[in-house]
C-alpha cells in the first residue's frame, strides 16, 4: 500500500510559516518509519473500508479550518463510529508513534486541525448521537457529530437550550476542545463553567471519564479537575468523545436593542454600568465604526456609521422591561442615542443581521480577498484604551480591520482582511496581529479570549505565561501524551 | 536541635484508621533523615525567630481542622511573609525532602491540614494583604490570609461583593484550594468559576501563575486551564499564594423566605420547577424534619417539623417582586405551606437563624458528642430518592444526623453526631458514611460536593472515579510534586 504526498497547499505562506518548522521533513520521516502497509489495514480492520480513506480531496479537506493558517492534509482520515473504534483507532497509532488529529466540524480558527507532522485524522462525524437527556436535571450528554444548532433542534420541545454560541456550527465535542464561547458567554458562561463531564480517549487509547464514568452532578470536589484540564486542550492531550453539558430553560422573552455611542469610552462605559447594575444581560455586543459602515454596505442598512452595542436581554416579561428601563437610563446618560428595540423573532432577527452577517461584511469590503480574526481579551476597563490604539494602528499601517467585540467579556476581534498573495501586506498584517497581542499581554490580558493557541500563536502563549508556566505545561503535556502523538504541533 | 515528638492524639482512631497508614514510621523515619539540625536555622533565616515554632501547643493547633479527623501536628510550623519567603521554605523542604502542608484558617473539614507524614506547616495568615482591587473591572487579588468575611468587610463600601459562602470565615486562598462552595453557589457559582488566576509555589520553590502573572480577563483560551487544576488540589500540587477572584455588584435588594412541605419530594419537585421558571434564586436551603426540630430547640423557634426550605433572592425591587410571585406560586402548588417573608435585614437574619445554625443545633442533640458532615451531590432528580433511602438507614442503624441541604446544586449534609469514645457507635457512624457515599455514586453522584477528599474520602475517590482516572490524576501529582513532599497522603 502506497500513496502519494501532495504538497500541502501554502495559502499564506508568509503569515504562517513562523507556525509551522520543517513540515514536509517531518511528515516525510513520520511515513517512512510508520509502515504504512501495515497501518492501513489495522485501520480498516476496525472501522471497515468505508470509514478508512486515503484520497487526496478528503485529506485535503480535513487538513484545514476557517482559518488562513495553510492547509496541512493528514495521511489518512478515519471516520470511527463508536469510542471503542476510536480507542481501537488510537492503540494503532500510538504502537506506530502516528499522531492523531481529531476533527469536528472543522470551524475551528487557529488551525488546530492541521496535520503538521501528519497521520490520522479522526473525524468524528459518524458519531452523532444525543444520549442521555436529563430534562429535569438540566444536563445531556452529546458525542462529537452534534453541533450546536443540532443540539438545540433537538432541545426545541423540551423548553431547555444550550446558550454557548461562537458563531459557527461547530461540533459541541470541538468546542469543549478549544474552550469556545461568543455572544453569550456574559450570561452563561464559556465551555468551562458549562462542561459537567468528558469521555476522552487517550493518547495510548486508554478510555476516562474525566469526572468518573456517568457523573453528572452540578458540583464536585473530587479530585483534581481533570473535565476543565481537557477542556481547552485543543486535541493535545486526548480526544473527546463525549461531553456531559449544563443546560439552561429557554428565556420566557427576549428583546434586543441597537444603540449608538459617541465614543467607544462611551459604549465601554455603558457596558460596566450595566453588568454593575446587576443587569443579566445575555449579549452586549460591540461594533466599531468601521464594522458598522461594512455592515450598512453588505446589508443595504442605514445605521449611524459610529460605535454601536447590540444588545440582548432574557427573561420574564416583566424582568425584562425593568432590565430594558435600566438599560436605556444608563446608554442615555452615556451619550447613547438612535435607540431600536425589537421584541418580536422578526424584528429581533433584522435588527441582529448585522451583527450576525460581520464576518461576510468585512469580507465584502475587499471582493476576492480572505479574513483573519485576531481574539485578544483584556480587562474590560481597559477595552477603550486598547481599541482606539488599536484603530490609530490600522490607519496608520493602511489595514482593513473593522471590529466586534463581546464586549461583556473585554473580547474583541479585528476582522483583517488582506489579499493573501501580496507578500507585503501578509507580513504588514502578521506585525500587526504581534503588535496588538502584545499590547494586550501589556494591559494584563491574553491573546486569544476563545479562539484557542492552534498553531499561530505559540510563541504568543510563551510570552503571555512565562517559561515557567509552559513548562508546567509541557510536564502535562508529557505525561498524558509521552510519545507526543496527540494533535502534535499545537498549543505548545 | 532535637525535640521531642508527641504521639499524635487518637480522637477517632477507627472512623480515621483506613486513612492513615504507617503514620508512625514514616514520621519517624522522615525526621531521622531531615537533618533538622540543619533544617531549623535555616528555616529561620528565611522567616525570622518569630517565624518558626515548634511548640508543641502550636504545632498541635495546626494539627487538625474542624472535622473529626484526628490531630497530626507537623514537626515544625513556619509564618512566611510574602511568596519569595514561601518559595525559599520551600526549597528547603524540596531539598530536605520534607513535607509541606498549606494551612489557612484551619476551617476544613476532611483533615486536609493534618500532617500525616510529618514536616512543615506553612501557617499563611501573616499574608493578608488585599491586592489590586479593580472596581470596574470586578476583580481583586488576595494573599492567602484575608478571609471570605475579610475580604467583603474591605470592600463595604464599593458597592462589590464576593459572594462564594461555605458558611465558615475562611481564608479565600484555602477555599481556592479545596474548590469551596456553599448556600450562593446556585447563583453565584463555586470557586471553580469565580477564580481568574492563581499565584503558586510549586514543591521546589518555583513561584507561576497559573494564567500568566497579572493575567485577570474575564475569559481565555491560552494554553492548559492551569488555574482550575490547582482550585481544589487540596494543597497536594503546591501552595496558593495569592488568588484573584471575580467580583460581584452587591444586589439592590434582598427578600428571604421560608417554607414547608408534606414531603422530601415536594421541596424537591418546588425546586426543579423553580430553577427551569429561570428564577435567579440565590439560596435555596433544604432542611430536613429532624434539623428543623433540632434548629427549633437551639434557638426556641417554632418553625412546623416537616422538609423546609430557606430561600433568598437578589436583585432589583422589581424583579424581586416577581421572582417572589413565581416562586410562591410554585411552591403551592407543591403543597408549600406556613411561608414566611422578610425584606429587612434584620427579619431576614431572624428568619434564616436556623439555617446558619444547623451545625450547633445539631450538636446540641447530644452535648458533650463532636460531628462529622457527610457531603454527597446527585443530580438534582435524584434527590429525593437518596434522601428518603438515608434517611431510613439513619433510623435503621440509630444516627443521628440531621440534613441540611444546598438543593439547588443537588449536594446535601447529615450532620452526624456522634460519641467518639464508644467505638461501636464510630464503627456505625463510619459503615454509615461509607454506604450513603456508595449511594450516591450509584446515582451518578459524587462523594464530595464541595468539601474535599482531603484524608477519608481517598478509597471512596478511587471508585468514583476508576481506576483509569486515578491513574491519570497520580501522574499530574508525579510530575508536579516528584519528591511527593506536596500535602502527601491526602486526596490520593
Amino acid at each position: 500500500m502506497t500513496f502519494a504526498l501532495r504538497p500541502a497547499r501554502r495559502l499564506y505562506p508568509q503569515l504562517s510559516a513562523y507556525t509551522v518548522v520543517q513540515y514536509r521533513t517531518i511528515k516525510e520521516h513520520t511515513l517512512k518509519n510508520a509502515g504504512w502497509e501495515r497501518v492501513i489495514p489495522a485501520l480498516r480492520s476496525v472501522c471497515g473500508d468505508d470509514g478508512v480513506s486515503l484520497s487526496e480531496a478528503v485529506r485535503e479537506q480535513h487538513g484545514r479550518d476557517e482559518s488562513v493558517h495553510r492547509c496541512c492534509p493528514p495521511d489518512v482520515v478515519v471516520w470511527p463510529r463508536s469510542v471503542e473504534e476510536v480507542s481501537a483507532l488510537a492503540k494503532i497509532c500510538h504502537h506506530h508513534r502516528l499522531p492523531i488529529i481529531p476533527f469536528g466540524t472543522g470551524t475551528g480558527l487557529e488551525g488546530g486541525v492541521g496535520a503538521v507532522k501528519g497521520g490520522v485524522c479522526f473525524s468524528l462525524r459518524n458519531m452523532d448521537r444525543v444520549l442521555d437527556l436529563h430534562q429535569e436535571d438540566f444536563d445531556v450528554t452529546v458525542e462529537p457529530g452534534v453541533t450546536r444548532k443540532g443540539l438545540n433542534s433537538y432541545l426545541r420541545d423540551t423548553g431547555l437550550w444550550f446558550p454557548v454560541d461562537p458563531g459557527a456550527d461547530a461540533s459541541l465535542c470541538g468546542m469543549a476542545a478549544t474552550s469556545a464561547s461568543g455572544t453569550n458567554a456574559v450570561r452563561y458562561g464559556t465551555m468551562r463553567e458549562n462542561v459537567l463531564n468528558l469521555e476522552v480517549v487517550l493518547a495510548d487509547g486508554t478510555i476516562i471519564h474525566t469526572a468518573g464514568r456517568g457523573r453528572r452532578t452540578r458540583k464536585t470536589s473530587a479530585g483534581y479537575n481533570l473535565t476543565n484540564l481537557f477542556v481547552g486542550s485543543e486535541g493535545t492531550l486526548g480526544l473527546i468523545t463525549k461531553t456531559t453539558l449544563r443546560l439552561y430553560g429557554v428565556p420566557e422573552a427576549v428583546v434586543s436593542a441597537v444603540c449608538t455611542f459617541p465614543s467607544v469610552q462611551a459604549a465601554v462605559d455603558s457596558t460596566v454600568q450595566i453588568l454593575q447594575a446587576g443587569v443579566p444581560i445575555a449579549r452586549i455586543e460591540f461594533l466599531d465604526d468601521v464594522m458598522m459602515n461594512a455592515c450598512n454596505s453588505f446589508n443595504s442598512l442605514s445605521y449611524p456609521v459610529a460605535p454601536t452595542l447590540f444588545l440582548e436581554f432574557h427573561g420574564t416579561e416583566n424582568s425584562l422591561e425593568e432590565q430594558v428601563t435600566v438599560t436605556e437610563e444608563i446608554t442615555r446618560d452615556n451619550g447613547g442615542s438612535d435607540f431600536s428595540w425589537a421584541r418580536d423573532a422578526e424584528t429581533r432577527g433584522r435588527l441582529w443581521k448585522a451583527r450576525h452577517d460581520a464576518w461576510y461584511a468585512s469580507l465584502a469590503l475587499r471582493p476576492g480577498c480572505k479574513a483573519y480574526s485576531t481574539d485578544v481579551c483584556v480587562p474590560l476597563s481597559l477595552l477603550p484604551q486598547i481599541i482606539v490604539e488599536t484603530k490609530k494602528d490600522l490607519v496608520l499601517n493602511r489595514i482593513t480591520g473593522p471590529i466586534a467585540g463581546h464586549v461583556g467579556d473585554g473580547n474583541f476581534h479585528c476582522i483583517l482582511v488582506l489579499d493573501p498573495d501580496d507578500q507585503e501586506e501578509v507580513t504588514r498584517v502578521h506585525e500587526f496581529t504581534e503588535r496588538l497581542a502584545r499590547r494586550a499581554l501589556a494591559l494584563n490580558g491574553t491573546c486569544t479570549g476563545e479562539h484557542g493557541v492552534g498553531l499561530g500563536k505559540r510563541a504568543l502563549l510563551r510570552e503571555e505565561m512565562g517559561p515557567q508556566v509552559i513548562e508546567v505545561m509541557q510536564g502535562l503535556k508529557a505525561t498524558l501524551d509521552p510519545k507526543n502523538i496527540m494533535n502534535p504541533g499545537k498549543v505548545l
